[in-house]
Formats: C-alpha cells, sequence, structure tokens
C-alpha cells in the first residue's frame, strides 16, 4: 500500500480527542501492523512548541484573532516540515490532535465578524501546505457545555481558549458541523456524547473502510 | 498639520540604524516640537519581541523561510495594533528600526530561491497592514564586509542572521536597493559609509523638506 495515512481530530475542548488518538494507533498498529506517529497541534515539533507557548498562554485576549492565526500557521509549517512530511515520507501513518481546520474554526468563525476572512486563512493555508490535507478527519461533537466541563475537570491550568465565552464555544462547534458538511469526502461527525469505546469503534470502521479500499 | 509620520529604518547589520533612529527623534522633538515613539522589529509591543525572543534565538537553520516570515508578520501585526496605530492616533510620530520591508529583502530575497514567494509576501502584507505603509522609509547602505563588521564588535551574542554566509548578506543588500529603485517617493537610500553626523544631516533634510511641503 502506497497511500499517505494521515488522520486529524477536531472539535471542541474537551470532546476526548487526545483519547481517540491513541486508541486509534493501537488499532491500526495492530490490525494493520502500521507504524504510528501520535503528534498534535499547536505544536508537534520542537520550534512549534515553541510558538504553541506564547499563543496559548498570557491573557484571554492578549492576541488579536489575525496574529493568532499567523502563530498558529508559523507553528503549523515547522511542524509539517520537520514532522509530518518526513513521516509520511518514511511510510509512517500520521495521527494529529487538531490540524488545519481547528485554525478556521477558532481564528475564523469563533470571533465572528472579528476573525480572519477566509480568504486569508485560504491563502496562509496555501502557502503553508500547498496541496496537502488530511486523508481522514474526525470531528468529535459534543454540546458545549459538557466539553467544558470535562475540559475543567482534567486540566490545572486552563488555556486561553477555555476562557472563552459559552458564545465563542458555540460558533467553534458550529464552524467544525460545517466544515464537514463542505467536506463530506474527508470529514467524518462523530457523536462524542457516546462512550469512548463505543466512539473508538466507529472510528475504526471507517479507517478500515477507506484503508481496505486501497487494496 | 494633520499626517502620520511613520518613517522606518531599514539595511544590512551593522549600519547603525539604531543610532540614526534616536538622533532622528531628538531632531524632530527640537524642530518640530514632535512627541516620538521610538520602537524595532521584530518586536517592538509586549506579544512582538516574545515573538523576537523565539524567531531570532537558536540554530541558524531552525526555520524555514515561510515559518520565519509568518513568525515575523504575526510580530509585525501585533505591534501594529498595540504600538503604532494607538501612536499614530494620538497624533505622535513613530520611528521604527526596521518595519516590513526587511521581511521582503530576509525572509524574500535573502534565501534566494528558497526565499517566500512575493505575491505570499503581498498576501501577509495585505492581511496584516491593509493600506498602510511608511511615509518614509531610509535604507542605511554599506558593503556587506564593513556592516557585519561592526555588527560583530557590537553584539556580545550574534543572532541567526549574522551567522548567515556573506552570499546571503549580499543578497539582502541588493534587495534593500531594489525595494528604493521600485519605491522612490517613500524610499531614501543613504551612503553609510559616511560619518554619523553627515547621514543624520542628510536624513534630516529629507524629513524636513516632507514636513513643510504639508505645511
Amino acid at each position: 500500500m502506497n497511500r499517505d495515512i494521515f488522520i486529524t481530530f477536531e472539535g471542541g475542548e474537551g470532546s476526548g480527542k487526545t483519547t481517540q488518538v491513541k486508541k486509534l494507533a493501537e488499532f491500526l498498529e495492530k490490525k494493520y501492523k502500521m507504524s504510528c506517529v501520535l503528534t498534535r497541534e499547536p505544536g508537534g515539533s520542537e520550534g512549534a512548541e515553541k510558538i504553541r507557548d506564547i499563543a496559548l498562554k498570557g491573557n484571554v485576549n492578549c492576541w488579536d484573532a489575525t496574529t493568532e492565526a499567523l502563530l498558529m500557521f508559523a507553528a503549523r509549517r515547522d511542524h509539517f516540515v520537520k514532522v509530518i512530511k518526513p513521516a509520511l515520507a518514511e511510510g509512517k501513518c500520521v495521527i494529529c490532535d487538531r490540524f488545519a481546520d481547528s485554525s478556521y474554526a477558532y481564528q475564523g468563525y469563533g470571533y465572528k465578524e472579528k476573525g480572519v476572512p477566509l480568504k486569508d486563512l485560504d491563502n496562509l493555508y496555501k502557502m503553508v501546505l500547498g496541496d496537502f490535507k488530511p486523508s481522514i478527519t474526525f470531528v468529535l461533537d459534543l454540546p458545549v457545555e459538557v466539553g467544558l466541563d470535562r475540559a475543567k475537570k482534567r486540566d490545572v491550568v486552563s488555556n486561553r481558549y477555555e476562557q472563552m465565552k459559552l458564545d465563542f464555544h458555540n460558533n467553534l462547534r458550529n464552524a467544525f458541523l460545517k466544515i464537514a458538511k463542505e467536506n463530506p469526502e474527508r470529514v467524518f461527525v462523530i457523536d462524542a456524547t457516546q462512550d469512548i469505546d463505543q466512539i473508538h469503534n466507529e472510528i475504526c470502521d471507517i479507517v478500515s473502510k477507506r484503508i481496505d479500499s486501497w487494496s
């Protein structure tokens, strides 16, 4: 099999992405003997983690949406060049906790009229990634209140986004659903109120079908 | 007088920009009773200085040109929104040690075929600054060897750019001269091998003429 497998997970705070990333990697390693690289955004490379650090910490309004988008795409470029591309070139499967859809949701739709125009985000995308895109993206969808409550219980220190108002998080949720609707070949919405194993099974079915269709 | 005065200084390492920024501010405060804000890029605001820190430190090749350009424009956006725009709105004169022309020179022309395409830099410029541009830009021009020698004597720790090869710095010099040629209304090339006061007088003449023409 000679296809790049780059799978991304998207969704609001506390939607269970990190757990599902790990479980999917175990599944792929077991069923398909694939070597998986687990990574995350913002971050995932040494340089990108430094950018993550200044992007996510600090005052809730310390960056405007444009600065934030530029920081996220700077981190993404470093991550792409140093980690994602080399791993795929070695035939590894890459599974990433958040990717470019998050920039559209957070810096674009999340801030509504104060957000970065889609045209600018498209330009950044092309500059940083060219035609590259995930093979499959899972949106773990659940009501905003449930997710934030989970995130609060999990994190000792909350990040800037968790501190934003409910409106912002509802915009995010709608943004991911919109992105899914516009990219039905790539993006799958999963009901993240289900229990962990149900979610995992749904994800494995979709990934298996895709991989088996290639052989 | 109701015009924004935003003056930028460009040029290679060790070309004497910082000195001339200070001397010009003293002149404008004395002759025109202007209140001047002295600033620099990358940096100039709290957030942008943090970005500067990760952009300029580290291994000489730690970022590719695209990542570097995104970091520079992220820093520029924060600096513009938090410092430059508010100062100009208060009627202050802003004098800046490096600005967007440096991004074209360093991340565009400096890396030659590995540099960021001009179209991408133009998109970043528009996204970050819209139609805003400096009233006057001075390029302090001098042979690369002379500038690097001065920078070496000045700096305890050299930044990433000073460590780059002579070729890179010659590309920079040519880039600034090209930018000057393409923007004759805005950009003035000053022979920076002259002594400090000669350079200062030449700069004051140009700025005075511009300001006097407005009254």
